[in-house]
């Protein structure tokens, strides 16, 4: 009798392919293991490639996100894999199961949320696959990117010292998610339109993404898809270093603010590990940081210093004068809290 | 009330997607209509992009493929894309639904599977996506290839005239899935053996596409995967012809046409509506028929001759004398037959 998946774990599931997959393509530069496989293909660009899969019930509630939405999100889940890579989005492939008795309204729905996206960032959907899926939706997107070889960000490229910045705000997404579960009755309805908002139609940060890139700023970068503290462990791990990240600046809405005071909930746990907010974090040398935050501002963002890279393993937070290595490092598919 | 999916069919759906992608990106060559999407992203070769979406209990079932089976098979499909369009293969994305109650060796016969065709094929799986599943497997591959420019072989090139060739044998995917549903008892164990290899373990030719290419014997080409009639029908609707097929002309198995006697079936069916044979139907100038036969010879291929392009809409079948216009030219995941 074999064990269950559920005893290995998302990233022991990962791993068992990771070590299968050894035999080399000479246009592998990097395989599994980052936001993007990077490709070459000769010339000076390297090809960027990502996959997203989003089942119905497992990933959403028909009944919490429409249509649109789950187009719009899908779409824009892949686009910030690229963006995390520094590089520019040019085609989608779309994999779509779905039940047969859908309103073909909710399909042009999804189509046109993902089309609407994919146009808003430069990018086509160029061809996919469509299959009946009588237990619930099934979307499959795969997105390639391209970014100058010399300008391509790993995960991997963290050195000691580095600052490592993000753009605001982070846990609206899980706050967002809190409010589709049932909480904050009372909140005022513009914290909540704001925090629906954020988890329903997240933004990748191309423009940022490919402007760190090409101006070398980042070592590292990584966007928050699964909560701050298991993505900068992803960084952490790839380049060998520990982190120390700083609880007390993480950069807040004050509607998440209000809405954990009204719950009597810490709005500083939904950033550490709610995930979902797709903002990009990265590591920039500390001579370069001041250069990062005018960068940001540029495009009308707000860079936040949340710790910096240093010697040791994994992440430790400070958190109200306190040090601590937090055990629940983000989400595992199927780890204890996993299939949520 | 928005009518169901299920009264578009499936390629009414893929039309709803067609229509609404038509702002073009400079790099698309060719986006959604053929058996991969064809990129130029600078250079004198094109970018090759596939996806195909399986799902548990709708593409298969667990207890009729093998783990391994369904890893060789989701890998096949795709490369069998890329085959037809004259491509090379040079990396894959998986990404993988499964319910966390799975055993791990079942998952480590799934990726044996994968890793193994990939290798045989000399591909490389780059990355992916591993997610909780709790209805079923869900496996959704993209395939990445690439062609010199000027060899890219799409549906739209066939030209009135063009004899249309495949290499044998046809139907024996669909006579294997025949035996899975119960069927073929009395069949010899060779034969029954044979039929369910060519279900479970499909091989691209990869070799011979990449071959009529070089050297530029087809002006269009497929897999069949729909099923003959109707994966040459596709070929004339892209290029805007009619074809007529001879079905006694098929080249069948000895094992098929034994399992048909026995059950009171003609096994031409199986080949003309049957699908999942992935063999590469291909058009080729009359004076050129010649050297795609040689070249099937010099690959162990022998290639059949089933009918030629010409005026008119659609595929017309000859059969015993008599030529018809199939009403059911293949299967449709939305139409009445849809969710087999």
């Amino acid at each position: 009798m074999s064990p269950p998946l559920s005893s290995l774990g998302e990233f022991g599931l990962v791993a068992l392919f990771e070590r299968a997959a050894q035999a080399r393509h000479p246009a592998t530069r990097v395989g599994i293991g980052d936001d993007c496989a990077v490709l070459d293909l000769g010339g000076l660009e390297r090809v960027l490639l990502t996959t997203d899969l989003l089942l119905e019930r497992v990933h959403f509630e028909a009944a919490w996100l429409s249509a649109e939405d789950l187009g719009h999100k899908s779409m824009a889940v892949n686009l910030s894999d690229v963006a995390a890579m520094g590089g520019e989005a040019v085609a989608a492939l779309l994999a779509l199961g779905l039940p047969p008795g859908l309103e073909v309204a909710w399909v042009e729905g999804l189509r046109d949320g993902l089309v609407g996206c994919a146009r808003a960032y430069g990018l086509e959907l160029v061809g996919g696959d469509t299959v009946s899926a009588p237990g619930g939706a099934v979307v499959c997107l795969t997105v390639l990117g391209r970014a100058p070889a010399d300008e391509v960000v790993l995960r991997s490229g963290g050195q000691p010292g580095d600052r490592v910045l993000a753009t605001g705000p982070l846990g609206d997404s899980a706050a967002g998610l809190h409010l589709l579960r049932g909480g904050g009755a009372g909140l005022a309805p513009e914290d909540r339109a704001a925090l629906l908002l954020a988890h329903r139609r997240p933004e990748p940060q191309l423009a940022l993404g490919r402007e760190l890139a090409r101006r070398r700023l980042a070592h590292a970068m990584i966007d928050v898809s699964d909560g701050l503290v298991q993505d900068l462990g992803h960084i952490c791990e790839r380049s060998g270093l520990g982190a120390e990240l700083d609880a007390d600046g993480l950069p807040l809405s004050a509607a998440a603010r209000r809405l954990a005071a009204l719950e009597g909930l810490d709005a500083r746990d939904w950033a550490l590990s709610g995930g979902e907010d797709y903002r990009l974090l990265f590591c920039v040398p500390g001579g370069l940081a001041a250069e990062a935050e005018r960068v940001c501002r540029g495009l009308g963002l707000e860079a936040a210093e949340l710790g910096r890279l240093g010697a040791g393993r994994g992440v430790r937070v400070r958190r109200d004068g306190q040090v601590s290595a937090p055990a629940d490092q983000g989400f595992d598919h199927f780890g204890p809290r996993g299939a949520r």
